[in-house]
This record gives C-alpha cells, structure tokens and sequence, in this order.
C-alpha cells in the first residue's frame, strides 16, 4: 500500500532551506533537456552536467530546461545559485510532498504542481511532483522520473507549428500546465471506466469483492482529490497573478486551463457522490438479502415445527394414548398437519410473505 | 449507461485551441438559419453552408444566425474567423462536455449552456451543450441537436409581437437563455412527477424495485445539479457583466432569469433531500419488515420447541418410566404442554409482542 | 399530496413578463380594499372593480390597496399600468410559485413573501404568495385568498393607536411583513407540539406510525425552510435598502423583524436537528428490540436443543440400547438433561445475556 | 421537558414595542439593586421602585443598576422613558426568548446574552436571559431569576481592588459579559463529566439507557449551541463596535472575552462529535452483539439439528429397519453423530467462528 | 482518560488579568535558559531566578529566554512588569487551557501554539501549550514542560552555522514555530503508522478490539484537529501582520511554515476520511458476515427440518399405519428423504447461496 505521508525524519533539525531529497526511490542519474528557441531558430540538446545549461541564461530566445529525475541536491543547487533562487525554493523542489502551491518571487514565478498517470499495473493512479520555475526568457521544470506527458509539446517547438514558437516563457509554462491538467482528464476517464465496472457488477452480482473495490475507488479518489483541490487556487492565482512575467495573451489561455480544473473538480465530486451511493446500494442490497434469508427460514421454521410437535406427540409412548387405536387416527393426524401447514401459508399469503 | 465523462482522448496532445468535435454521436449534416430583423422589418432563411451567412455581419439590424447539429471543424472555424472569435472559444464551441461559463471578450460575450430535455423513451433527462455568441447587432447559437425549445421565440420575432423586435442582441439573447431555463422547470416536473409515483410506491409496496428507482434518481438529479449549479454564476455574471453589449433594459430581464435558475436550484435541493428521506424510509421500513418476521419465528419457535421436547421426553424407550403407565399421564402430558404454551403466550403478551 | 412544483405548462412559450395565474385554484372574485389615512383623517372602503381605487393614487394621505384573491389577469394589468409596474412585476404576481425576494425599482418596492398559516383539518402548513408593493405614500399587497393576519393591523389604523397612523407608507409596509412573520412563530408552535408529541410516543410506545409521523414532520420542515430561507436576504436587504422610500425609523423597526426571522429559522433548524435525532433514535430502538427478540430465541432455542436430542436418541429403536433397561436409566437421563440446562443457563448469565 | 419555543400567542396582534412579558414563571416582586462608584467613593443601595434610581442618571460617577427578576411591564416602561430607551428595546427585554445581540443605538448599546447554569437537581441546563443597557456613565442589567453569577464583580467593586473602580460602564459592561462567559466553562465542565461517565458506561456495559443518556446529551448541547453561537457575533461586534462608548482599553479586554466564547464554541463542536462518535459505537457495538448472539445460535442449532434428525430417522416405526437389529446399531449411530458434531466444530474453526 | 477541558473552578470569580496556573501537574522548579548572540559574538546560561535575565533586555544583541516548566505566578509575574506584557498576556501563558492565537500588542506579539509530541508509552499525543513573546531585540518562550524540540535550533545558534546568526529576533521566533510545526509531520507519521496498522488488521482479522481502535484513533485526531486549526490562521497572520517587528525577509519564511501548516490540515482531513472509510467498512464487513452466519443456519435448518419432520411422522404410534409394515417402507422414506434434501440443495443453488 502506498505510503500516506512520506518520512520526513531524514529532515528534521535541519535548517530551513537546506535541499535534501525525501521521494521514495533514490533516482537514476538525472538527464538535463535543454530547448532553446525563438520564431526562426531552434536548438534541441541533452547534457549530463547542470553546469552545462548555464550558457542559455542570457540569451534572449526562450530556453526551456527540463531536469527529470531530480539527481541530486548537487545539482538543484547549482541551478538555483545561478538562477537566484531562494534557498526555500531549492528546498521545496526536492520535497516531493508539497503540496501544489504558486509563489510569486518578483524575478520569477515558482509553481508546484501534482502529475497523475494510470498506473496500469497496479490499476491506481501515480503521483509525480513537478516543479516550474518561470523566468523572463526561460523555464525549467524539475520531475521526479521520465514521462512522456510533456512529449507533445516538444513536437510542437520542434515542428514550428502553432502559437508556441512565437510566444515567450510565460505562454510554454502554460504549456506545461495545460498537458499536465489533460493528463487529469486521462485519470478520470480510467477512474470513470473502474466506477461503471463496478455499478455493473453491483447489480448482477455484488459481493465482498465489490464493497472492497468500492472502498479502494473511494480512497484514490481521496488521493486525487488531494492533489486537485489546490490546482485549481494555483491555476486562478497564475491568471490572475500581476506578475510581469505573464502576458495579457497567456492570461487568457490560462483562464481556459482553470476551466479545465474546475470541470476535474467536478467530475470528481460527482465519482464521490456516486461511490458512496453504491455504498448505500451495496448495504441496502445486503440488507434486502438478509431479509429474504430469514423470510425462507422464518417459513420453513413455521411450517415444519408445529407439524414435527404433531409427529412428536403421536409418537410418545403413553400406555393410555385412545387416538393412536383409532382407525382412522393416523389419517387424521396427517389430515391436521395438512390443514395446520396450509393454514400456514395462508398466513404467509396475507402477510404478503409469498 | 450514460457515460460519466466523455473520451478526450482523440484530443490528447493537440495544440490548445484546436477545434475538434468530441460529441457522442456523428452529426448528421449541419442546419443554418438565419433570422435578421429589427423594428420594421424581418427576413428568415436556411443556409447550408456557412458563408453565406456572412453577409449579414455588418448590417445594422440585429441577425440571429442558429446553427443545430455542429457539421464539422470546418464552418466553426470559418465562422470563428469572419466573426473574430478567438481559438479557445472555437475549441469550446465544438468541446460539448464543457462546463456552463461566461466569457466576456471586450467585442463580444460567448456562454456556454447545458440544455436539457426530458427523454420520455429512455426515462432520463437528456443533456446537450448550447453555446451563444453575443455580439453587438449578432447572436450566434450553437446546438448539438436540432431541437423545439427556440421555436416560440421564432414565432415571436415572426409575429412582431412583444418586445423582441424592438430591442437588440442582447434580448435576444436574454430570451434564449429564457428559452432553456424554462425547459428546465418541465424537466423538474417530469423528475417531481416521478418522485412521487416512487414515494407512494414507497408507502404502499416497497420492493427492491424501489430502491433501484430511488438510487435512480438520485443518481439522474446529480446529472442535473452539475449542469444547474454554475448556470447561476453564468446569469448572475451575465446580468451584472460591465459589457456595455447588455443594456440596462435586459438587465432587468436577466436578474428575473437569476431569480428562476435560483428557484430551480431550490427545487433541486428540495428533491434531493426528499430522495435521501426516501430513502431512509425504505431503509428504516425494511428493519421494521424483518423485525416483524423475526418475532412470527420468534414466537412459534419459542412456543413450540420446549412442547417437542415434553413430547420427545415421553417418546424415549426406557423400561422404568412410571409416568407412561398412569391412566391419566396423557392427559397430564397434554396438559402440560398447553400450559408451557399459555405461559409463552402471556409472556409475549407481556413484552409486547404480541 | 401538495405538489412539490406548480405546473408551468400553461405558460410554456409565452414572451417574459406575460402575466398569467399558475395556483392552484380557481380564485373566487377579487376584493379590494383600501384603506387611505393620515395622523387626521381616515378612509376605509371595498370595491369590487380594480380601477375604482385609483383615485388614491394622488392623494398626499397614506394609501393601503389589498386585492385579496387575485381576480384575473386584467385587474393585475389595470393596477400594474395605472402605478407603472414592470411587466415583470405584474408576471410575477400572479405566478405564485415565486421564491421570496425583494426587487428596488426606483420609484416602487416590490416584495414577494409567503404567509405561512397551520391548516389544522389536514394537519399541515399552508402556504400562500403575498406581494407587496411599496411607493412614496401608498403601498399595494396581493393575497392569494383572504386571511386575516392582517386584521390586527387594520383595527390598529381604525383605532388610531400607536405609531402607525403617523408614519408612512414604508412603516405600513413594514407592520404587513412583521404580521407576515408573526405568523411564522405561530406555525412553529404549531410544529413544536407536534415534535413534543411524537417525541413522546418514541418513548413510550414506537411503532411504524412514529416512523411515518417523524418522516411527515420533516418533510413538512423542508417546505418551511424553503420559505423562510430566502425570507431573511429579503428583511435583510430593505433594512439596508439606499432606496429613498424606507426612512431610517422604519430601518429600525425592520433590523427587529430581521432578528425575528433569524430566530424562526434558528428554530426551524433546531427542529431539524431534533426530528434527525429522533429518526436515529428509533432507529436504534429498533435494533435494540431486534436485539432483544434474537436473545430470546436464541436462549430458548440453545437450552432445548440439546435436550430434545438427548430425549431423541433414547427414543431410537435399536434392539440393543443397554441404557432403556437400566433400572435408573430414565432418572439419569432427566438428569442428564436438567445439567445440560442449568449448564447453558450459567453459560448466559456469563454472557450477561440473563 | 423543556418547551421547545415559548408561547407568543399573548403577543399575537399587538403592536410592534409593546413590552410584555414571555417568560415561563411568573416573576416575584422585582429586586433593584444600585450601585455608583468612582476611584475615590463608593455606594449601594437597594429599591423597591423603579423611580428611586432615576437620580443616579445625572450623576458623572458611574452607576450600576440590577433589576433582578423583571417586574412587570410598568418598571421596564418607567426605566425605559428615562433613560431614553427605544420602545423595542423595552419590547425585547420582556420578551425572554431573543436571540443573542448587539444593537448600537448611538447614546447607548443594547446587549442580549443568555446565562447559562447547571441546574443539578433536574440535571440539565438552566437558560436566562440577560439584558445589559450601556450608557456613557451608567450600565443596567435585567435578569430573569435573582442569580449568583455577578456577585463576585460586586465584591470586587466593594473592595475597591483591581481596575474596575477606575474604569468606566464600559469596563463594568465586559466584566459582566466576562462573568457569563466565565459560567459557560463551569456549565461545560459538567456537561464533560457527564459524557466521560456515559463514555466508561459505553465501554463497562452499554445499555439502553446508555443510548437515551447519549441522545439527552445531545439533545442538551443542541440547546446550548444555540445560545453560543449568536453569543460569538455579539462578542466580536462590541470588541469591534466603532461606538464612542467603548473605549481602547476595554476594547483590548473585550478581545479576551472574544477569545473564550470561541474557546467554548471550538469546546462544544467537540463535545458534539464525540457525541456522534458514542452514538456511532454504541450501535457497533449493539450489532457485534447480534453477531455474537447469531452466532452462538447458529453453531447450537447448525450441530444439533442433524442429530436430532439421525435420532428421529432411527426412532421410525418400520418394521423392516435391519440397522435396528444389529447389535452396534447403537453404538454406530452415536459414532455416526460424533463424527458429525467433530465435523461441524471442525467447520467452524475452519470459518473462525470458535 | 485525558480531561476534555481542564477544570478553571480555582479561577472562578478572580478578576481578569489575574495570572493563576490552571495546568495538570505542579510544575518542578523553572528552569531559565538565556541565549544571547549576534553575527560575532555569542552567550549561554542558565538561571534560576527569572530577574537574573533582566540585564539582557536593553542590550542590542538578540536575546532569547526560554522559561521551561512554568515555575508560578510570581516568575511571570516579574517577566511581564520588566518587559512590559500586558496583564492578560501574562494570566494567557499561565492559563494553559489556551487556544493558538496570535495578538499584536505594538511594542511585542504575544503568540500561543500547541506544541504536539508522540508520548509512545501511551500510544497518545501529548499536548503542551507554548507562548511566545517577540520584541524588537529578544524572544522570550514559556513551555509547560522541558523538551527537546527546540535543542537542534539551540545547536545552530551555538554552531554559528546558516542564517539564524545574522538575522533578528522574528526570526528566531520564526525558527521556533518552524521547529514545532516539523513536530507535527513527526506526530502524523506515526498517527500514519497506527491507521495503516489497523487497515490491514481491518482486512486480515477484523475483531470488537478493531473497532475500538478506530474510535480511538478517531478521538485522537478531533484532539489534533482542535490544536492545528487555529495554528493556521496564526501563521497566517503572522506572516502577513503590519508590524514593524516582522522584517520582510521573515515574511517570506513564515509564509513557508504556512504552506507546512496547511499540508498538515490536508493530511489531518485525509486521515479522518480514512478513519471515516474504514468504520464504514468494519460495519459492512460485521454485516456481511452476520449475512452468512445467517446463511448457513438457514441452509442447515431449513434442509433437515423438514427430513425431521419426516422420521417424526413415521415415529408416530399409531396402530393402523400401513406404510410401516411394507417391507420397502423405510427405503422409501429415506429416499423420499434424500430427495427432500437434493430439491433444498438445488433451491439455494438457484438462490446462489450456495
């Protein structure tokens, strides 16, 4: 089971602002993307030393530097010296258990920011933290392994096509933000797929399994929402920030991105109110079952125990029993049960039983 | 089973701001009307191809151009360009999973509507996405769906009766808005009709057919809430907007659109609360169902079976049981029994239970 | 049962501000009666035709029109165009189906309220559409039938006692709406006895009918709540209404039927509170006597059974059974018995279930 | 039990400001007590008549007058005319079933407060309404029932110690309003003994009184909620009040004040869960016991039943029964039943029901 | 079992601002640790009488008192007068009962937190209240008992190392409330801990003892909850107070120790809809359970009740019973058995109980 909060002991007594990594797995070596382009020139590089990127810094096309797999605090460290970051910041980027955030440092604007994928393996959703660093001409943005969410925008800047080429800094941060809030919708629509599962197996034939997989969605929709719940105030904060770091134009595109959020929200509270009316569902249908189970055995019991008395007191071995030398006695005995069962069920037939 | 959220995926990675139809079924050919009037006189005709209603772009008098059954990327685009809108709107129009929202773009305002229908084959509430652009001498609406629900407002620019051919754009869209905030109180009638019918079913036969029809409608008025929730905003926006594109006349007719999307929304809650008691009642009568039947066991049980057991007693075969070979031992047997039996009987007496 | 929404079919299509009547029943013939006075002087008469009164309008003397039992759409229309009222005015005083609201138009107030009145015959709350419009020396109320919680304030003008025939139109409006809310304190009475009463019976003696009862109390809560709710925004907002027509000693006078309205909905949620705590309670009570009845069978059934096995085996019919032929053997076997009962008899007094 | 609302029916048609008397009891001769102080002297004295008093208004020095157990309308109209009081004022003050609140009349602040105390004797809490009446230089109470609860802030003034002789109305104001707030704790303290004894209760041996003890409970801290939380708004809006009367020093301790009733609040929410969370163990624990009932049944019933029925097939009459000659035909059919009731036991250890 | 709210009888009646311990346990003698420093140069020492300390106050450097196990009235008492603290500051840190609050006194900030802490041998949180002053030049901190939360910060200072040296008192108090929020991740770990324990006890072998560790864990976060709420708000303030004494750069830290606060509600809310989840789950599993329990007595019975009944009926003594004599009669009756039992079986194959 996953881990609900991540250990922070390796943190403790430390001094505020000291970067020290405390994700789950200890990353590979980190790989360091570097894209650097304006409307007629573009260069695409991978280097394996942080140093290595500082040369774009002043270049006035935008750069976009993606570190993924944060290697070390070596590394954030270095990037954060010569970008002027503060040293709370180094920190946060390491600290993969923020919470999504937006701080809006005068020189540049630092977004944090929770990508969830599908995990199809273990059929539950993954979190990655991101960060983004927003400058003037540059952005760069730190994940914690390799993925393929922000693919399509580097066939974008590559192929020249669309707006993206022509627009700054502030309008690739969109970018970025804009694939990760669409990864959300792929999420949800998996999400939305398990839930109809489920329904439909609540109506043919529901069991413990299903109550378990009801619980299971309902806790990684808690999850989740963990994550959304802020998105939205970091989105709204980005749109409306009075940052000169972000353009009229791009405000635009952003209010649309917080749309989007505000539709995840949504179609989030609407799986929470649907998985706990299969909740009740499941209980009622439980319910209702046990009722039919003790209306068979309640029927059975009343007809059969007062017949077996019968039985029983023909059966005792008095000397002076006159009934059982009676020829027709026997016949009687079964005509009485007869008449005491079928009074039974007419009984049951008034109390709507059957 | 209507799906919860529909597939995106044919978006995923696309440029923001392409235009491209994510709708369930494949519209059929797209229909152009096009009414242009104003207070004098009035023209009404269907176009199939969308630039031929661009002639009436720069007329003075007001054009309200419907477009049912969104035809393809092609004639938003096109329209989208003749009449300045910006990429995202394009997007949106063709985005039918959108949630309702105003955006107000200094030339012109664009809102998103859901509209919704009673669908009396399927017995649930059919939901379709209706866009507006409001200009200043120019409404655009767009449907997923031809529909009846504008037809009286045709009839009433025809007729020139009323308002409508008086005022501007804005009215026109005000009564548009009208249009479908009206069809929503039909589709609470037809759900408040339902409710009924379930809670008199509720009283004189609940069954697990009941529960079903509640979980039901709960389940189709959380549908409804997610549509009805931000059209409040949406009007309340509209009717306050700072545009100068909405007059202080419409303005007026807009907060009286707020004070009935206001009394849906009341309605709604009302239902809600009435379906959570329901169910309850269903919940509560059905402990009461099987506390009755449990005491029917109950009580035969516990009458009968210390009777069986008297009998069982003088059923056994010892040599040595001196009570068999008493004249009367029968009769006392007998009488035994039925005063175990009475005895029972006043003790559930006693206790109420009977 | 009432209906939970009024039929708007009737004015399906129609242009907005089209008034048209929507209650329930076919009102009887309209009475008016107005009432026109000063510190001096004072007027009081009934007529049967709509444009009778209209000779008040001028007149510096304060003039009440109460048009009891809305006749017809003409004599609403006649009213609306002799005061200059908003088409929408004069909709929404007939559709009585409105949610409680004030609207500031600046020559005239309107108010809508619901009267809430114990209808002691069916046992539950009636509830009609008052309006109100308010003007610089004349205020006009529309009552769906006649009642007569405006008669005290009627004896107070005759009577010429107290502030009311010193003030204006503004404090006449006000002494209308406090009368209004009075009513409400008389309808929570009215429920209050009604919760006591059942409470009382959960205690004693409950039984399906409680059930039944609690769910119609809380039932009836939620049409209140629906009513008195908005109720507050609007006594609230005239207090504090800029409108030059409610003078700052009537804003005084109005911040106390504020705290009044407060107050009723205090209680209105406290009564809630109470009839949701009740439905827990015999809930559990229910459980608790479904715990009891499974005690009492199962004791009876787990001390008999293992008897009435003993008795069964020594009534076999196998040749050899040595034990049949022991002098002692049927002694012992009572003894057997008597152990095994006393034995399971301390078994549940260890339980605690004894 | 407690009424829910107290009658107004007496008040039903009467103007608005006629001061009349709501409360239960029939109030004892009124009690007025005086006191007036400055730094340098000091003087107390009791009355009979409201009119004694009204020489202390002029005075510059400050002047506290009680009037314990309200007289009659006569003393509070009498009171009210001197010192200026508007007639709701006079109205509200009688009227012993207000809502907490503040009213800034500009020569004075109008203050209701509920006092709250333990009354051990019916084991629940006792409600009084207090009226304070805050002057430049003089404060009035108005208490239902001569209570105890001031007596300490009397002594205080006798004594001459601490601040208050050197302070202001404003400060005897607080140190009133301190002192009820102050009996809040007391009247919590014992409400959480009361929960801890049911909470040992719930856990030794719960009952059926537990359960109504719990609901008592709840029902009692539903009352005082409603006296609290008005009480918070009150607090804040004097600490806050931009009146003259108030000055900053007391303003600083009204702030204090402030914080306890938030205390209380954030107290009595808790209380309130807890209570909810005994309620929800209560009926766990209710349905474990079914369990273990069902249980206990289920494994006497489920390993006897096919005995019983082995010793009745071998109990038959037939003639042609070949088991019944053998000679093991006995000792084979207990083994048979042994091996029965081992396999059953065996079963149920198997489902971990032993 | 942990007091609710700590009995404040011995402050009963005292005029406010009167300082009196109200904590559990007498406190040991105080202990007073000064800490004196600036960028060069650096103090440490111990005292055990609070006026000891008092020549720090006016020297330039930073100084921080730390008073642990608050001694009596008389320390603080000294404290106050010297240092100028407000006479209801002082009765606050004495009166450990208090709720997180911050108050801007322009010459100081009084703040009080709740210092949480892991006490294993309980398996409970422990909670201590600590006060902090913050002037221009010196911090002065009151905890109820000596710990060791604030030890690392007393090493950097010692150390010299990171900011801590070179910058004022705000954030040295800045420092300490980071250090206690960082205790709060340590107290949520193991809470953590503890809930995933009982998860997957709740899957493997849920007992009576499972559910009392649910409430228990339930009751423990209300406790936290009740301590972390205000906590946010305080931080918040305090971060964004106008005073003078939070310097800007220190702003911008507290604004990260926010960001911590809320991460610690968001995890609290997390948890408590867990533990929320998880009694919804131990209840259906007690449910479903007791379902087949039912189950299989109802299998059980209702097979060989009616077989027993059978081998009654051919028990019985009659003289005329021809089915006895025949020689297939007891093969036929067990057959017919047999069949009987075969039919069941199918019946709860069709019923899926089987």
């Amino acid at each position: 089971m996953r881990k609900i909060i991540r250990s922070r002991s390796k943190k403790r007594g430390l001094p505020p602002g000291t970067p020290v990594y405390i994700g789950e797995e200890k990353p590979e070596a980190a790989k360091i993307t570097v894209m650097d382009y304006d409307g007629d020139q573009f260069l695409e590089k991978q280097f394996e030393k942080v140093e290595d990127c500082f040369q774009f810094k002043d270049k006035p096309s935008v750069t976009w530097i993606n570190v993924s797999s944060i290697h070390a605090e070596k590394s954030v460290r270095a990037l954060g010296e010569r970008f002027g970051l503060h040293p709370l910041v180094e920190e946060d980027i390491l600290n993969t258990d923020q919470r999504p955030k937006m701080e809006d440092f005068a020189d540049y604007i630092y977004l944090v920011l929770k990508m969830l994928q599908w995990d199809g393996d273990k059929g539950e959703v993954a979190i990655e933290q991101v960060s983004l660093i927003i400058g003037s001409n540059f952005a760069i943005s730190f994940q914690e392994r390799e993925g393929d969410v922000f693919d399509p925008i580097r066939d974008r800047i590559r192929a020249g096509k669309g707006r993206i080429r022509k627009m700054g800094a502030d309008y690739l941060a969109y970018s970025l933000v804009d694939a990760i809030v669409d990864g959300y919708f792929m999420v949800l629509e998996r999400l939305g797929d398990k839930i109809e599962a489920v329904e439909a197996e609540l109506i043919s034939s529901p069991g413990p399994q299903t109550l378990h997989e009801i619980h299971r969605l309902k806790r990684e929709s808690l999850f989740i929402r963990k994550s959304i719940w802020p998105l939205r105030e970091v989105v709204h904060g980005m749109g409306r920030a009075e940052s000169s770091l972000i353009s009229d134009a791009t405000s635009l595109y952003l209010r649309d991105v917080y749309d989007h959020t505000v539709q995840v929200i949504d179609t989030m509270e609407t799986f929470r109110d649907m998985l706990a009316g299969m909740l009740d569902t499941y209980l009622s249908s439980l319910s209702n079952r046990m009722n039919e189970v003790m209306k068979v055995l309640t029927i059975i019991a009343t007809i059969f125990i007062p017949l077996t008395f019968i039985a029983g007191v023909y059966g005792m071995n008095f000397k002076n029993m006159p009934e059982l030398d009676w020829p027709w006695g026997y016949s009687m005995a079964l005509a009485v049960m007869a008449a005491v069962a079928v009074g039974m069920v007419f009984y049951f037939r008034k109390k709507k039983w059957l």
